[in-house]
């Protein structure tokens, strides 16, 4: 897999043209790539190449486009037939997250293209190891995660399941760098991809330190979003680790890790959420209350703010270190 | 403690003018204390006056200052006796993190000031609960504990140890607004802080899945840089939750917590940075490799980077809802 990628020659598949698909579908045109859109759904179908365009033209008023919003519409092609999808390299599935409707839909695509082409899943919920087995040839199959919008998102997961031909990811990992992105190679298909099992561990504490009325969840909130937030972007969390230096590290892990929440079970500060049915901004509660107007409120606030943290990260370099640790 | 806070009339004592100390400083001045500044140590008396008046030069260029700079250095007095404090009401230790040497500034402290003058330290190492009995009067004593550039930064951490008068607390907590900060009030003293707690819950899961061989090092750091680092500013970790819904997170909650690692030994993949006795940034290794100039480079962005994040973080509006959770 040495070959030379050049974009303007892969074709790839896009099935499924909700939020994310369409969205998906804009950052691709956006790479270079000639893209057919499948909507199996006919409401899809119909709205698609609105939103499409729509995507495309927030790409121009960000200043990513080298040529004008049409030159990329000439290069896609929205269709509600799997056989449009006969000449694609690539084909990424980004239906609704049941397993069912996932499985009825690559026998659609297998059916369609060539017994080489590699497929590959948007899921975040359901594990690859197992999707792939609803494919002939599972080893051209594996998970590529997006995130929202997925035209100006740097975040960009690949995962390997346990049949996954690890080649074929990294490929994928070296295409997904001709889209702007920096990705993630998982080779191992764990449950709760790294991200949220990074993240899950510190809800684990932050839950657990909030049952013992040790810290508010407000106060863990201000210490993440005026603390970690002032380096998180930057840095990561080991790079953070260096910069602050590794000296006495042993110790502090030594004295630090036993006293660290082990809970197995749901924490009760979360028990609580579940019994009042507070479902978070879309519904008055959650954490936090919400009143009428405060969902579109966030909702707006993070469209905004992931515009302005993609523009202050690209100020400054890619970390391009080789990297020590094996 | 219900009275009204006018900064002004609030004499503010700092003893240990380093870096942290002189940084300090050039807040509280900013803020519109009168400061008097000690420092135990000749050179640091020596160098002071110049580090706080580049500080507030910083500040200035930064825009944050209401008046010419001479202003500010007109409300300071810098003083390598103790005798100086007399009047505080407050006084901040910046000392070295060594508990002989605390213990010995604070018997200074305590024989210059009135007995009801609150003493804090700015200590990230040591418990509260400790230091606290080497003052007489202990309930005066807690921690405030600031992040670098004192001037710049949001974060503040309030710490009550055993014997900390809680309104005493309270009254810095609100205090700290005034200094323009986003404070946390820890009302127990817990060893390793609210944000280091919870960063080491991501630490003991990151290096375990580096242990397995699931995710390098450098992929977490991308997670988080471009997943965590486009939400974590505006949200903090809780808002998010509530952002992304709380559906179906007992049942994400009781498949993964028993998957997170519960290590309470150092895992391999630091005791090999301890092995190569590496330390971060400043030496040439650590988890990444670091060529001559690159310590400086990160320095710089770190500073440059704080300065956007902060005045980005700004443009959204403070979260004011009523906090829920009991």
């Amino acid at each position: 897999m040495t070959e030379q990628i050049n974009v303007a020659d892969i074709q790839v598949g896009v099935v499924g043209l909700g939020l994310m698909g369409s969205s998906i579908v804009a950052a691709l045109l956006v790479a270079g790539h000639p893209v057919k859109a499948i909507a199996p759904l006919a409401d899809e179908l119909a709205e698609a190449p609105d939103h499409i365009k729509n995507h495309l033209l927030q790409c121009e008023s960000a200043d990513l486009l080298h040529y004008p919003v049409e030159h990329y519409l000439y290069q896609l092609k929205v269709s509600g037939s799997y056989a449009t999808l006969a000449d694609c390299r690539l084909v990424l599935e980004c239906v609704t997250e049941r397993p069912d409707i996932k499985k009825e839909v690559y026998a659609n695509i297998v059916e369609a293209v060539a017994t080489d082409t590699i497929i590959a899943s948007n899921t975040s919920a359901i594990p690859i190891s197992i999707l792939q087995t609803y494919v002939p040839g599972p080893e051209r199959f594996l998970g590529i995660h997006w995130a929202e919008p997925a035209y100006m998102t740097r975040f960009l997961e690949i995962t390997c399941g346990n049949a996954t031909a690890v080649p074929l990811a990294e490929w994928a990992f070296e295409l997904a760098h001709h889209w702007g992105k920096e990705p993630t190679l998982l080779k191992k298909d764990i449950r709760g991809f790294v991200t949220n099992r990074l993240m899950y561990a510190v809800y684990r504490e932050g839950l657990t330190l909030a049952d013992q009325g040790i810290a508010t969840i407000e106060d863990m909130d201000k210490a993440f979003r005026y603390d970690a937030g002032s380096w998180m972007t930057l840095m990561g969390i080991f790079r953070r680790m260096d910069f602050l230096g590794l000296d006495n590290l042993d110790n502090i892990l030594n004295n630090l890790l036993p006293k660290l929440s082990n809970a197995d079970n749901v924490p009760l500060a979360m028990q609580k959420m579940i019994e009042l049915r507070a479902k978070g901004t879309q519904t008055s509660k959650g954490f936090y209350d919400y009143n009428g107007s405060e969902a579109k409120e966030w909702d707006d606030a993070f469209a905004e703010f992931n515009k302005e943290i993609d523009r202050l990260a690209a100020q400054y370099p890619s970390v391009n270190n080789k990297f020590q640790y094996k």
